[in-house]
């Protein structure tokens, strides 16, 4: 027997296509969406509707915003001699959350991914090296995840730009630096894995 | 510095209103959707917009549907004279998923929670006791939640049927039950509650 009508079991399906969110969740969702004013609803359908209409990428470092070149690009007060490289749009925000990064970035646009057939020219390097061969920038931080990808991305990079240095006079005071791995802030030694440990001993400073 | 575009940030906003979803997971399934074609988006938006004008409350049980009565009350091979009564339409989802129940359904819409102001007349109790009197139910089965809510609740109906019936000779014959409490299947002794346990000791049945 077919219980739900067909406009419930329709937005079930939309819910359920999002990741992380299971059939359990996304009834859930729907039927407290039941009990919400329909301008309320309204409102989240036209963001839905509206989202990427009035977005654009920012063409010098592939963030999304509403102006080309977007809002940290455009400001007078970002030191443009530092480049973060960041995955995705959304890692920008927790970069900037921490209101301690006061330079420009580069969105890459995904991570190289052998697996998923996602090499070097996939994403936006070949973008990252003109800039850098421009000679205006003086550190590249590598803000890739620190997972098996964003690591091989970070490496990739890395030896990308060495190739470049080698070969511009121009670049050689350009600094290449990488987010710094340990304990987070927080956390319990008892639970942190031997991996990051290790690299926290590693990366251990004065105090 | 406002990084994100308005468009962005009005979806991140209404995704956050949704139970259970924080500030991280709303960015993340905003930004999830800026990689969506805009069909699939389209096609979202228009199932939020029409959710609830698609659907109505069946008159007879309270139950979302296409149609009043909904399709579990019109449907000629269900059994008229068992009723379940649950607190949420999404409840009765879960009972039809098992496939052994056969009977018709009571959504109260609510369960008896003082301390939110909900008291027997904010939930549809007044209209199980009318379906109730009119003699034709042999069984009430009370599925509301296993909390104190739900519990509450049914006790409140409980009490309120037995006056009933203290009160009209014709419904004699009528029954009431409760679900089960007992382990979960699939679940571990070790980790079981004393509550949950001791009453499945007292429901223990004969094996």
């Amino acid at each position: 027997m077919k219980i739900l009508p067909r406009s419930v079991e329709k937005l079930i399906e939309a819910f359920e296509r999002l990741p992380g969110i299971g059939p359990k969740t996304a009834s859930r969702l729907t039927f407290y969406l039941l009990h919400v004013p329909q301008e309320e609803l309204d409102e989240f359908s036209d963001s839905l509707k509206n989202l990427k209409n009035k977005t654009v990428y920012c063409s010098k470092c592939f963030n999304i915003g509403e102006s080309d070149p977007c809002v940290v690009c455009a400001s007078l007060d970002r030191d443009e001699s530092i480049v973060c490289v960041v995955e995705q749009p959304i890692d920008i925000l927790s970069l900037e959350r921490t209101g301690k990064y006061r330079g420009i970035y580069h969105v890459l646009h995904g991570a190289i991914n052998p697996l998923n057939n996602i090499g070097p020219d996939e994403i936006k390097i070949a973008e990252l090296l003109r800039r850098v061969k421009s000679g205006k920038i003086k550190e590249v931080i590598l803000a890739t995840n620190p997972n098996v990808e964003g690591e091989a991305t970070a490496m990739y990079i890395r030896r990308e730009v060495s190739i470049l240095k080698a070969q511009n006079s121009n670049l050689n005071e350009l600094k290449m630096t990488r987010l710094a791995h340990g304990l987070p802030v927080g956390g319990d030694l008892e639970y942190a894995d031997e991996v990051t440990l290790s690299r926290s001993l590693e990366g251990r400073q004065e105090y």
